[in-house]
């Protein structure tokens, strides 16, 4: 297999990307084609073991910031790293790509101009994996989509369903929507129509959510739209960080808890890890042509390994047929009519 | 000044009610009309120092339970505490009304069959307030209004924007919407349309907001839809609940750390004292003919005293008559017709 990593994507670009691409050429055995700046990656590998042969690089001499915006990187940035492995994938030059570089840019330049959609598929959707207790959950939307229609939600569902019964090991992912509460006559509009499709639906559908069940292990995938899951995802960063923050401030409040806090600091290290997004590497984006794995820009080597063992579990279990098929297959029971096609 | 108080509100119904009624009419002077059972709260003032003379009893034979819907509520519960008390602001027997009790229940009471909307609001908004680093907040739609148009966003900011100027005391607060991101060209139709309504208006509007600003003191009103608002309130308390159960879990994980954890503990006793939202005792119901605070049904008696606080403020500073002028001063420009009024 060979998987195309994205040389430029993290906040330490090229060092972590490169590192986490070549400890995964070595632990998988599969190819990693580097792709970025190719002096700038030669430069970076001097100081890695590569002697087995399986790292390659692509070149793309520009990469694209963090706070670019999607539409400005569409029209001026035709040959970024990300753009560069994008084609690769879809030309069959590499199987699948990873990338902790800029989401937006991902999605726009995945979206339209290199992958595309899935035939059938409305809009593709970006995911995130949350580890709550443990328990592995996949979120999305998380931002693709801030204005969503009910038939959408259902694509949604169905294809984060695919990917955590083929990566993600859940023999049958139990489907959830984010809501108010948990009662079905709760909801906004989107939730209580999208509701009833998914009840009358195939899918294993469990009914609505909300945030405090989402601590328990009541559901896998947790389905909702992209503006309310963009905001949900960064409430609980931002509430983490916020409780880190306070439990740093109260400590010092006295002496016995600052002596307190330093006997403690194993368990506070630990319990960052816990809360650290980061360690899964990342999280696909669905219902392009083609596997594709984004992660945060803060990824360390190890999250960027643990992100392409995704991409590599994805290619090897065939996520991509199986939203094609599954797409096919969406009958009008489900609310997603056939001829509706391309027709958004 | 008369505050109707609901005897029956809080999980330990009347235990709490009635003594934070009873330390409101101590420590402020006003008259507490505790509204309820009659004998139940008899038998509960006995515990009590009385002996001021400003606590009265006005019988309801019904309490409302939490999990009691609002459609049932309206249609079987006539002469609940909340019903009861409700009238008695209307008629003027009372000047304010607080409860610990089912927030959609007192939401419906006070909207369809009691106070009313004041003229010209489209819809009352549940408010909650949040102590971020000791800033306070106030956030709104926190429930009431799941779908929810650009126009009622800006009178969400407006009373939102009165309430934190003559009671929470911020000379000319900063209003902010909520969205994914604080670029005005990010957000969803609702949050991008909103947005150019109140930059187009004369409130202090001082853009958007993502989660993470929330931390730092950059806004002191935030406006969002109910549903939005619902999710983000209970994320931020199941994420501070979360993080406590690894605390606890990892404290337990090696020897030394649970005796750090054991010194430690007068600093976690300060932090759960600073993300635990009922200690401020509640937030209002804005919109409607009257000053209602709503709080938490956990509410200690000291959450109750300080919700009464509140509400006699707001009463004092004349809420409802700066909400009433604020409304008849909108102008076409807010996005706002006069035109408009009780149409919807």
């Amino acid at each position: 297999m060979r998987i195309a990593v994205d040389a430029m994507g993290t906040d330490t670009r090229p060092i972590a990307d490169v590192a986490g691409g070549v400890m995964a050429a070595n632990e998988f055995g599969d190819t990693i084609v580097l792709v970025g700046d190719k002096t700038t990656i030669e430069d970076e590998l001097k100081k890695h073991d590569v002697s087995a042969g399986n790292v390659e690089i692509l070149h793309a001499p520009k990469d694209i910031a963090m706070d670019e915006k999607p539409a400005d990187v569409l029209k001026s940035k035709g040959w970024s790293s990300i753009h560069v492995a994008l084609d690769a994938v879809k030309t069959g030059h590499a199987d699948a790509f990873v990338t902790m570089g800029n989401t937006g840019a991902v999605h726009a330049i995945a979206t339209l101009k290199t992958l595309r959609r899935i035939p059938g598929v409305k809009r593709p959707v970006l995911s995130a994996l949350f580890p709550i207790m443990d328990h592995r959950m996949i979120f999305l939307d998380v931002g693709a989509n801030t204005d969503v229609k009910p038939e959408w939600v259902t694509q949604f569902a169905m294809m984060g369903s695919i990917y955590a019964q083929r990566v993600l090991d859940y023999p049958q992912p139990r489907i959830a929507l984010l809501s108010n509460g948990a009662e079905n006559t709760k909801g906004n509009l989107l939730i209580r129509e999208a509701s009833d499709i998914l009840t009358r639906s195939k899918l294993n559908f469990v009914g609505n959510v909300e945030p405090v069940q989402l601590m328990g292990s009541v559901a896998d995938v947790i389905v909702m739209d992209g503006f309310v899951g963009n905001i949900v995802l960064k409430m609980f960063e931002a509430t983490t960080h916020y409780v880190a923050t306070l439990i740093r401030q109260e400590i010092r409040g006295d002496v016995i808890s600052l002596l307190g806090g330093a006997l403690a600091r194993p368990a506070f290290n630990r319990i960052r890890r816990r809360v650290d997004t980061s360690v899964i590497g990342g999280a696909p984006l669905l219902g392009v042509n083609g596997v594709v794995i984004i992660g945060h820009g803060q990824n360390s080597a190890t999250g960027i390994k643990n992100a392409i063992k995704q991409a590599r579990t994805a290619v090897q279990e065939n996520v991509i047929g199986a939203i094609r098929s599954g797409i096919s297959q969406e009958s009008p029971s489900t609310g997603v009519s056939q001829n509706a096609i391309d027709a958004t």
